[in-house]
C-alpha cells in the first residue's frame, strides 16, 4: 500500500425528506443562489422542497446548466453572483450541475480570466464561495468531493480540475429524488459510477485490501442493483443503495494508497467534447478497449475482479480476463449503454481528432503506467469500432 | 436502508515516515501537551520522531495513561493543561490514549466537575482542545471518531461517551509503529476492530448492501491478515491493511442507516472494569455468547456472514449459523484471544455482579432490539463459562 493522506469534510444528509435540513446548513442571512439544469425539478417537486426549506431565506435561480457544464453559461452565473452578491451557492441537480456549480464558486473570486481555471486545473483558486448540494442523479460522486469538468464550448475543451475549496460543505441525497430519472440517465449514472471505480480498482495491484475490496464491494453494489432500477424505477431501497455507491465511488476513499488509470476518462471526455455523446456512453466505448489493448499489464487485477466481482471461474487466465472484459461490456449493454462508437454513428474516421485534442491537452502519457500514448490511443480505439 | 447523516472531518495521513507531517499541522505558537502511555514509544522511536517533528514548538509531556484509561489519571493531565495553558493535545499511543487525550480535551474547558462527563456521556461538552493523533496500536478507530472510553477506578464505571469536539483534527498512522506490538497486543486490536464491525453488521438485515459489504470487506481482511502478523510482524503490508481496516471499523461509515446491537461493548465494558480484562478479551468472551442466545433473531445476518466472509456452504440453516458462530470463536482464540470466562480464572459467581452494574447503569434493554434485560445478560453469560 503506498502512503496518503485522507480528508472529506463534506456533510451528507441521506434518506427520505431530508431536502428540509437546507435550513440547517444555510445561514439565515445568506443570499442563495439555487443553481439547475434542464428542469425536471420544477416537475418533479424537488425544487417545490427546496423553495420550502429556503423560507425567509433570499434566494435566487439560475437555471439552464447544461450536461457537460459549459464554461460560457457558467460565466452568467458568475456575473449574477457578483451583481446580487450572493453568498452560498445551492447546486439542485446532476453531477453536471454540481460540477457547473463548483467552478462558479471558484470563478466568483478569481482574480484573472476564470477561463484559466480550465487549463490550470484550478491549482490557482485561493478563495470560493460554499457550496450545498441536493443531488438527483447519482454518478458522478461531485456531491461529496472537489472535482469538477467543465467544456468550453468555443475551443470543444473538456476539462478536468480540482480544489479543496470547491468542496460542497453540505450535500443532501434523496434516493425518492431519483425515481422520475429516465431510464437512460440511471443506466448512465450506473455505467458512470462503475467506471470513477474501475478507475482506481483495475491497474496493477500494491495489496491494498481494503480498498480493493471495497472496492469490489461496490461494483457488486451497482451490477446487482442497476438493472433492478431499470425495471422498478421507485424501488427505494434499489435507489438508496445505488444513490450511496455512486457517492462512496469517487469521494476519495478508494484512490488511497492505490494507483490509478484514469485514461477512461481522458479519453471519453475528447469524444464528448468533439461529438457531444453522453458522458457514460464514452466510457463504456473507451472501457473494453482499454482493457483489451493493456490486458497483459493488467491482468493480475483483472483476475481479480473476475474471480471477485464477476464470480467467473474459467481455468484459463487469458480466456477468464477476455470473459471478465466481456461480461462487463455485456453489463454496459444490459443498463442500456451501447459500448462501440459505431452504435453512435461514429467510424474510423472519428479518431484522429480525439487523438489530437489529447495531443493537445498534453495528455501524452495515460494510465497507470503512463505508457498509453496518443499512437495507442488511435489503435486501442480501434477496438471500440 | 435508514436516513443518516454522516461527517468526519478528521485528515489522515497514512504510511511509512508520516509522523514527520505533525509540523504541518499543529501551529508554530502552539503549545503542546504530549499524552502516551506507558512508555513503549519512548523504545520503539516514535517519541523521537514526535519531538524531531515538533522542533521549535513548545511542548510538554504527560505519560502513564492507563489501558482503559483512568479518570483520575486524566484529571491530573487536565491540571497540567490550565497550568501550562496547554493549547494543543498530541495523543502518542493506541486507543486508551487517544480516548483519554479526548476526554482531557473536554474536560479542560469543563464548567462543571468533569466526573459528570462519565455519565452524561460528555453531552454536555461545548468546548474542547483540538486533538492531533500518533496511532501505534491498530483497534478501537478512535483516531477517527469523537469516540472515548473512561474509567471511573474509584467505582469501576467504565463508560463511553460521545462528542463532535472531541474528534481528532489530525491522526498519524504509519504502520511502521506497529511492529514492536506484544503479539497479545496485535491480537487484541483484531478482535477488537472485528468486535466493532459486527456490532454494526450483526443484526437483521435494512438492505443496506454498500454499509454490509464493506463490513464483509473488512471483516475478510482481518481475518486474512491477522494470522499473518502474529507470525510475521514486521510485514508492512500485513500491518498496513490491519491499521486501515481497524479505522475504517468505527469511523462511522459501517453505521449509516443501519441498526447497531452494542450489547457486546456495553457487557464487555463490565467485566473489564470488575476483573480487569483486556477489552478485546471481554468481547471475545461476550461475542459467541450473545450471538448464540440471539441466534434466531440473528439468523438473516449470521447466515449471510457466513456465506460471504468465512465461505461456509452448509444446507442446513441452523447448523450454518451455528457454525459461523463456532468459526468466529476459533478465529478469535487463533489471534490468541481466549473466549471463555473460565480461561480467564471467572465462574458462575462473577456473573451477578457484571449484571449489576449494568443495571446500576441503566443498561436495562440491550442489542438491536432493546430486548436483551440484565436477566438476559445473567443467562447468556452462562454460555460464556
Amino acid at each position: 500500500m503506498n502512503n496518503f493522506t485522507f480528508r472529506n469534510p463534506t456533510r451528507i444528509h441521506f434518506g427520505k425528506g431530508q431536502i428540509a435540513r437546507i435550513r440547517e446548513e444555510i445561514p439565515a442571512d445568506a443570499r442563495v443562489l439555487i443553481t439547475y439544469g434542464g428542469g425536471s425539478i420544477k416537475k418533479n417537486g424537488v425544487l417545490d422542497q427546496v423553495h420550502a426549506a429556503l423560507e425567509n431565506i433570499t434566494f435566487f435561480e439560475f437555471g439552464g446548466i447544461e450536461p457537460n457544464p459549459h464554461f460560457e453559461t457558467l460565466m452568467k452565473a458568475v456575473e449574477l453572483v457578483k451583481q446580487e452578491k450572493i453568498s452560498y451557492l445551492l447546486a439542485v441537480g446532476g453531477g453536471s450541475v454540481v460540477d457547473g456549480t463548483k467552478f462558479i464558486a471558484g470563478a466568483a473570486f478569481y482574480d484573472d480570466d476564470p477561463v484559466e481555471m480550465l487549463y490550470t486545473r484550478a491549482t490557482k483558486v485561493t478563495k470560493a464561495l460554499p457550496i450545498g448540494c441536493v443531488l438527483t442523479l447519482p454518478a458522478t460522486g461531485s456531491e461529496m468531493n472537489g472535482n469538477a469538468v467543465i467544456t468550453r464550448w468555443e475551443t470543444k475543451d473538456k476539462m478536468g480540475m480540482f480544489s479543496e475549496l470547491m468542496r460542497p460543505t453540505f450535500s443532501i441525497l434523496d434516493p425518492e429524488t431519483t425515481y422520475t430519472l429516465p431510464a437512460r440517465q440511471t443506466g448512465n449514472g450506473v455505467v458512470d459510477a462503475i467506471v470513477h471505480i474501475v478507475e482506481q480498482y483495475m491497474t496493477y495491484p500494491v495489496n491494498a485490501k481494503v480498498q480493493d475490496y471495497y472496492a469490489e464491494s461496490l461494483l457488486k453494489v451497482l451490477m446487482e442493483e442497476g438493472p433492478k432500477a431499470l425495471k422498478d424505477p421507485t424501488n427505494y431501497d434499489v435507489r438508496a443503495n445505488i444513490m450511496w455507491a455512486a457517492t462512496q465511488a469517487l469521494n476519495g476513499t478508494l484512490s488511497l494508497g492505490v494507483p490509478g488509470d484514469w485514461s477512461i476518462h481522458a479519453i471519453g471526455h475528447q469524444i464528448t467534447a468533439l461529438y457531444g455523446l453522453d458522458h457514460a456512453q464514452t466510457l463504456a466505448i473507451v472501457l473494453p478497449a482499454v482493457w483489451s489493448y493493456k490486458k497483459a499489464q493488467k491482468k493480475e487485477k483483472l483476475l481479480q475482479y473476475a474471480h471477485h466481482v464477476l464470480g467467473l471461474t474459467e481455468q484459463d487466465d487469458n480466456m477468464c480476463a477476455t470473459k471478465a472484459i466481456e461480461k462487463t461490456r455485456e453489463f454496459f449493454e444490459q443498463m442500456g449503454v451501447a459500448t462501440r462508437l459505431s452504435a453512435y454513428g461514429l467510424g474510423e474516421e472519428s479518431i484522429p481528432a480525439i487523438v489530437e485534442k489529447l495531443r493537445q491537452h498534453g495528455r501524452l502519457k495515460l494510465g497507470e503506467h503512463g505508457d498509453i500514448t496518443p499512437d495507442d490511443v488511435a489503435e486501442l480505439l480501434k477496438l471500440a469500432l
